[in-house]
């Protein structure tokens, strides 16, 4: 496996990954999901290593295919949970990771209520010059990598299962579909997207997609706002990485309803919805929030025939999605991206574990 | 081990298990006891199979027998509780199912508070068209099969340790005392002590063994109400294997006082009270449970000299058993259980496990 | 390693450890802290058996580290956690323990909100005649032998590396600082401290260190109160390991100030208050702990240029100890002492785990 092209000590955020990564991590995954449809699952390359899932925010989903992951290269696993934890002890977030630094961890795998902490951890472990490594499994509204990276694999496999790459994306439109104001899994798609010269289509209710969070994104991907009609924004990139074009072309566009997003779609992302959202008045009901955003058999038409359909999980079946088209196979990704999950997860854990030989 | 025989995909219930399956599990069961006296009680026979515990019931006890049975068959186990899971972020729990099945999950170990829970998993994944199985860790008021199987095996090996087999118990007489009316382990037992001929007394206050549990009874096994006088009901169960018998014999007996239970009793099983019932007004108080059904030296000299007790665990002592007895290794098979417990789950993964090679 | 001098098969106490096997478990924890430094951390000493982790009181720190201790040796694990367990069901902690060695445990590991705990299980296994071993991870106020023993390892590491032992304390004057009235880690490392012929010096406000424990700790070392003058009182121990010395010399010191115990010390052992003293009208404030109690670097310098300064964890900043002097590499050994602790607690279970062959 290429890791000899690899150089990324944590994995915090994909903001600043370059295609190389994308594609390192891509082949990677490709070669463990082949190990994955083996009889026997494991490998033994990270024997003797230790992996420790400090997941100061609950998780069942993430940190059980973090930990198989971890388990299919042999590595030994320590859990964390926050509840249970000396964190009730007045103990700070950055001793937590001491300690486990100092029990011989070689890889923390952190989830955090608030943004940041996976950076904080990963730069205090830089400051003390060891050789641990972070991995950011989501923290606040700011980042979800390994979430982003598998809906990544997915679609990418899906066009190519021998050779998923990131240029496979070039031109495509994908709709992403939801809470985007809040969503850390949003967030991270955003960047892999744009720098896969994808056509990003954001849609959601205003008060779910605020013009502030155009501004945010054009800030950071240092591109500027070229029309701003009606229900429609879009945004270009002039840093992006279609070196083929001679100017930049608008990849980033955002809409306050949903058809448009839809239209001619190639994949359809929609993302979980805090029912907290609700009660917070940001959505009159669930009901007309699945009447106005809400993914069915129906609105798909708009799009692309193949079109398919991806949610991060777990899913509140009739409000992001209709519950027929959730388990109808011929649309839905959603199973695929939790078996992509695991074969990721191994990807990023090598990638990161190898590098300590 | 005699997989050649095994053809169950999933082991939800015993009321349909045959007398080659009971034989199967307690021959394979044997031999798995005998590698858990050996020094390195370890075999790789599920060597990267993953064994997912969805305990949406909180269990300590049978979860962690499930758990060493499968790191004690080299596999891998990922642990699912239901308090810190996406649960209470509104996922059904058919989704949570098909999440840990698309992370390669090859069996699901299944608890849930409601009967039914693990046929509805089950029946999901043979619709799916998958190759994973489910086993029933106990499913509200219905069934608790892996405990009546360790049962079964902790009485037969008594009898023939070299050779325990479901013939053994035929004619001998088994009294289970106690909350019939709420026990899934009693229903479980019911099946397979018919099933081996043996004679089948059940005893409990009537607000615990309703006459309407007899005729729930009664139907399950096609059998018909013999006889009911005072306070006792006989049913006969037509289909029963008792071949060699021209006319069906009386095989279950429900009494409301606990004397003829235990007359001559070659076994008592005993069951957990759940402290509830009282409060809900089913009893008057414990101490008066005690005294009229709880299990005493000296109401054991009612039974066969060489009589033995048994509990599924955890005991409420001085309730259901007394203290002195229960910690009398000349009448208490209940340590013997929790043993039997690890080697019943080895030969129960192992055998829905061995046919996905 | 040297286990044929090892014939202890309980870890619940310090108080009768003797020099030969504080020595033992120094060595062998050195000839662990040598495996932890290799790649491959693992080794396949405890293969097969079985570590339970029967933590009634919640713990992240000390399990976790027990738990990578158990897998380093290639044990399988199982945590039990009083929380979701079936205490709560109303089992007594005696069957509990039990059912655990039922399912084949070979070691326990105990912690318990109760002074006592792990002593009654360990009466209770020897009772049954059976081989498990119970080792105590923290009982109430009453001991915490493994911390203790983790202590020492920094210590004498650091003394000397390549050959850790018990004499290398001898004349070193070590402070014991904090709430030692509740601390099992205070008198767990008074045994310990006392055998090696160290000098040692309690300071605490009289709420936190009051006469009698002198009275307590005084008869429990056979020794006697040599001298109370003031703000000082003098235990001298008769029957402490000082053969060359031909009168017994004073050996433990109570103070009720600071400056007296950090005077000339080589090392000072910090102990976690627990905030709730505050509420109990045993402390007027953290500020004003802080600032009689507290260590910060200004107060070190009445020690020894090269003083050490420890903490068993979690630390709360600013109230034990000073947060610059906690991340000063120069004088905190408190994530050494993590990292004994996984060394030393491979060593215990080595230990405890060998003898079963």
């Amino acid at each position: 496996m290429p890791t000899n092209t690899w150089n990324r000590h944590h994995i915090l955020s994909l903001a600043d990954f370059t295609t190389t990564e994308y594609d390192t991590v891509l082949q990677t995954a490709a070669s463990f999901q082949e190990v994955l449809s083996r009889r026997t699952k494991k490998v033994p390359t990270l024997q003797g290593q230790v992996v420790a899932n400090l997941f100061f925010e609950p998780s069942t989903r993430t940190r059980s295919s973090f930990e198989l992951a971890a388990k299919r290269l042999s590595a030994d696993t320590l859990n964390f949970a926050a509840a249970s934890s000396s964190m009730t002890k007045g103990e700070t977030i950055l001793d937590t990771a001491k300690t486990y630094l100092a029990m011989g961890t070689d890889i923390m795998v952190v989830r955090h209520r608030e943004a940041g902490v996976p950076n904080a951890i990963a730069a205090e472990m830089d400051r003390l010059g060891v050789r641990v490594s972070v991995l950011n499994a989501g923290d606040g509204q700011h980042e979800h990598p390994s979430q982003a990276l598998l809906d990544l694999f997915t679609i990418c496999t899906l066009i190519d299962p021998a050779s998923p790459r990131l240029e496979l994306l070039k031109g495509k439109k994908i709709a992403i579909v939801g809470d985007i104001l809040h969503s850390r899994v949003a967030r991270s798609n955003i960047w892999s997207l744009i720098a896969s010269g994808a056509q990003v289509h954001l849609a959601a209710p205003p008060t779910l997609l605020p013009k502030l969070f155009a501004e945010y994104i054009s800030e950071q991907i240092g591109g500027k706002e070229q029309e701003a009609a009606g229900d429609k924004l879009i945004l270009s990139s002039p840093s992006s990485p279609t070196p083929h074009s001679p100017l930049p072309t608008p990849q980033l566009f955002l809409h306050w309803q949903l058809e448009p997003a839809l239209q001619n779609a190639d994949f359809v992302m929609t993302l979980r919805l805090q029912k907290e959202r609700m009660t917070a008045h940001l959505l009159p009901s669930l009901r007309e929030y699945h009447h106005l955003f809400g993914i069915t058999s129906t609105k798909l038409q708009l799009c692309k025939p193949n079109v398919k359909v991806l949610h991060p999980g777990p899913v509140n079946r009739g409000v992001e999605i209709s519950s027929e088209l959730m388990d109808d196979p011929e649309f839905s990704l959603i199973q695929s991206q939790v078996t992509s999950g695991v074969a990721v997860r191994m990807a990023l854990l090598y990638l990161l574990g190898s590098g300590k030989a």
